[in-house]
């Protein structure tokens, strides 16, 4: 999928990975039992914020990372159908490696 | 249309692209059953915000480009029985490309 | 009418510019049916907030702009009968020209 | 009257001015029905805050401005059984020359 | 009295002035029926806030003078039986001179 | 008793030092009828928060010294059945001399 | 336990050290009944933040430390089947040594 959005300052593209839909069990849940995800893959990452001087601060993130990110973190937007969050940096907590 | 605003500091003028009033069963939806756009174009930029020793901060987002923005995020304005926004560039989250 | 009013910091003195009381089909609005106006001529500008040095910060709007600012922004007065705004120059989104 | 009250920082001691208590019409309006006054003389005035290097910035108003300010604004004393306002010189609005 | 107590920072100890008990009618008013003191005077003044630098900004307030203070105000305090306030000197209105 | 706590920050360990549980009458009061105290000893200091050069601030209380603080501040913790209290230097108000 | 996760900013995971679940008395208590830990291992430590100039600000807690955290601070993930918990370094109290 080509994605076609530059985010603004900070902000990254995230698309979530969602957990997988069965449970130890086997049974198949449906989709209003599930967390919302919180773990995602970068998609795009923006320029970064402008210190007080106007130069940008350099992100930390990058194209193709796995990160962690607060439930409800962001906003939601569907491009082709398809969920994505768009996130400050600063809301991402972690990369999984 | 011409465009007669001339935002203050960081401010956009926005123009709403609204989605398709049509579902995938091709039913019409009506106005209240449609979620306010996020999706915009550009149609006048501010000078930018000062900085601590009053100078501009350039803006990042030019006349033009079509941008994301948050549900509910600015000011609404009607100009000529058009809806407009008028947005700080900080509520835009991306430029779609 | 002569202004006396010096507003202080980056604040603006503003005459609300009332839209026309006649809809479309010709039918006079009451008063509490008309929103409260977005649009204003700028009387009064005051001399700027100072910097964390004490200078002053220079004021975008001058005397004689017409503006659009939010909805229930700023501090309603009167004088001489006349309800003026005082609002801060952050509170200004646009300069209509 | 002798004030006696030195006020701290960028305060100001604000006598009230009140409104004339006859309507247009000469029916003279009991104390509830009166808004609070928003116009009041300048009977002292602080030295002003301290900037980030400990220097006192300079007060923009003196000893005998009428200005306005917005209702509910700073806190009400009693001196001598007569109701004063001490505000912030940042809540008052404009001085009425 | 001996005070032993050393504010920290920019606070102040403060002992509330009661106003008197007896209205102009010449009843005694009951302890509920009395507003919170808004008067003190003080006992003892902290070292002062440190600036960006580390460094010290000194205090306007000395010990003995008399200050006016907002309703609520502070943390109350007993010593030896007797209520005192701990304020910071930005919640000090005026002195009373 | 050995403590084995270093506190992060600007933070220090302090143990509440309770009031006396008997009233002037001589009624030994329950638990729930006397204030959470408001006085502690200082049992440990942490190395002082960072300015924004990075360098250390001093702190201005050091370990024995007896502290007021404002009640319900700062976060209660138990170390060996014993409650201490982990506060930020900036909520104590106070060394008692 | 290979940790795989790299905090961003000022960060760090922790994995919380579970109290006894045996009470004085010898009763094991049901899940519901103990407090969530306030106690925990630092799994993994972020970069720091950056300052004004972009420098890195260094962590006052190394992977290994024993550290307190206020109840409820924090984002609580699951990494395999764990509950570990993203803290920034500032809602860390102390350190356990």
């Amino acid at each position: 999928m080509a994605i076609n959005l530059k985010p603004l300052g900070s902000r990254v593209v995230v698309e979530p990975i969602e957990s997988e839909d069965v449970t130890p069990g086997g049974i198949v849940l449906p989709e209003t039992a599930k967390e919302k995800p919180q773990k995602g893959k970068v998609l795009s990452v923006g320029p970064g914020d402008r210190d007080d001087k106007g130069n940008r601060i350099s992100m930390d993130v990058k194209v193709g990372d796995v990160v962690l990110f607060a439930k409800y973190a962001g906003t939601e937007i569907k491009v082709d159908g398809k969920k994505l969050l768009i996130l400050r940096e600063s809301d991402l907590l972690a990369i999984v490696e």
